[in-house]
């Protein structure tokens, strides 16, 4: 067991968790009507984080839950947290043992708020201290690098949207789809790990994406950076146009995540120029032939896949990318120097 | 008129603030308590997004107040924006002219929550738009790279701070001396154009803060990447030890900013492990003698800064340090290449 195999284990993880807390989830969906809830107050750190990032834009789109990302060490350090009157305090955490996150939901029950936690250990100082808590259920994840835990806990996260949305149950339609689409995806091993070679000694990129799939050029770029040691820093295209495209000279590799969507065009036109402007090297993961076409790595997603559930299946070519680029390096894909499986900071 | 003038007007344009937008100040204070704000939702990019960050932990330290980043693609492309009850509404533009910035505002408006606008532009569109509007009166910038504009933006956020702690008048005796301040860490110039010389051929590096430093880092970091054209990462001091601390070997560069304050051991802890274990190289704007001593490059404040407005005081050597590392580097410092002043984005 290792990395390759908990990226592959990843359909099954999320087809266990659609069957395993369907029922926690309507729970949570309960309280949060309960309460009157209009907006999330989430702690997360590292691959959480950018689980976190995805509810964000999901909660928002879909059930006008707007989402303030905690800042732990008002918690931890100066003191002096917010008032959090009116929120739903969302804690996410893999191990469920960062005193920091730990701390911002005991906040929340000391300012007598709703917390949840979404956590892959039930047991944990976290999840004993929310009102409720979903399992994501993944089992144990041996590599330090997350994957399946990623996944897991977008799930959680996209569940919980479904509940909400007591009008629109195709939601669900489409998450029962998710496990299907990742398979497909995963075919890809074999291409990718060719793809891969051709960035045996890129030393730094950028990580493009935007709206639903910010999230996933959040946690590739946090990838790159654990397992292959590269400088990769993650930008909305928005926000790339906003001082650092200056950067970007001739053949500097700019990874892009660009699924049809509402924001597939404005993605698409950051990549058209950053092409002909200013021959950047690309690789975009896309299920539009044309981007995929003027990419020196073309990344092929099936078509047909719903843009809200997307980030559950673009991620999984960016970690099989990464795996493949580790190897290439000869670095080690299951513990990567320098850090561990469970980060306790304040 | 260039970016090192634009650099030392600091002090004299965050003077004019101070004298000509209290009133202003003062009913932006009046209109947050007349309508019992618990949350700022708060939209910007940038630079201006870095002023934002500052907002969120003093605004969350010193006046209670959650601020929630907006996901401005929530409101343009997928036309479903969030809830906004019981927030005020808070747009930072230097231009007052980005579309998905004023998009934000406008949804505001409409939902009939109250709205201001932090700009240098009192007749820009975004100002228009607002409620009621804080102008940062920083004079024409030159310079396509941020620096006065920055610093008047924190200043208007300090200000802000300020005027709805009615019990603390001493925090404009704070924000009195801050010209002072700035003016002490100015005379570093010529200091800093020797010590940027060593880090001529430097690539990549991280730069790390935290708390009320953290938007320094953010903004040190835009910097390095508009005008040096190094992929500078930012990090707080724990979300570094979640994953990307596996980057560092030796002689990686570290920049850090570290003042005495609230986080300054937890900064301290994670620079003497980056020297000590991982013999990283660190560039350190710090007051303390100690944390000094053991940086390669140590850049001094004046003992003394409250941690509340040190990042006013912090940016300063930073900003003179890109400018000098981008002249050693033969580049432009007033127009880098492929960005310009305003950046109109969706």
């Amino acid at each position: 067991m290792g990395l390759h195999d908990e990226i592959f284990e990843q359909p099954e993880v999320i087809r266990r968790l659609l069957r395993g807390q369907r029922s926690q989830v309507q729970e949570a969906a309960r309280l949060i009507r309960r309460h009157g809830i209009r907006y999330a107050f989430l702690a997360a750190r590292g691959t959480s984080d950018n689980a976190g990032r995805y509810a964000g834009y999901l909660w928002g789109a879909h059930n006008s839950l707007a989402v303030a990302l905690a800042l732990p060490s008002l918690f931890t350090y100066y003191g002096t947290p917010p008032s959090l009157a009116n929120s739903l305090v969302v804690s996410i955490s893999q191990s469920g043992k960062s005193p920091d996150i730990i701390s911002v939901l005991q906040e929340g029950r000391r300012q007598g708020v709703p917390t949840m936690a979404i956590t892959n250990a039930p047991d944990s100082p976290l999840a004993k201290a929310a009102d409720l808590v979903i399992d994501i259920m993944a089992g144990e994840e041996k590599a330090v690098a997350a994957s399946k835990t990623y996944t897991a806990q977008l799930m959680a996260v996209a569940m919980i949207s479904a509940a909400l949305e007591t009008d629109r149950p195709e939601r669900w339609d489409d998450l029962e789809q998710a496990p299907e689409w990742m398979e497909a995806v995963l075919k890809l091993d074999n291409d990718l790990a060719i793809q891969a070679q051709r960035y045996r000694y890129m030393e730094q990129c950028v990580v493009i994406g935007r709206g639903f799939n910010y999230a996933t050029a959040f946690e590739w770029s946090l990838k790159l950076k654990e397992l292959t040691y590269t400088i990769a820093d993650p930008y909305s295209s928005a926000d790339f146009l906003h001082g650092p495209l200056a950067l970007v000279t001739r053949g500097f590799p700019v990874l892009a995540v660009a699924p049809s969507g509402a924001v597939f065009e404005t993605v698409r036109d950051l990549l058209v120029k950053l092409r002909d402007q200013f021959h950047a090297e690309l690789v975009v993961i896309s299920d539009d032939p044309e981007v995929l076409q003027f990419a020196q790595t073309p990344i092929p997603l099936p078509a047909g896949i719903p843009e809200w559930i997307s980030p559950l299946i673009t991620i999984l070519p960016a970690q099989l990318f990464v795996y493949h680029l580790t190897r290439a390096r000869g670095y080690s894909t299951e513990t990567p120097r320098s850090i561990h499986k469970v980060t306790e900071t304040n």
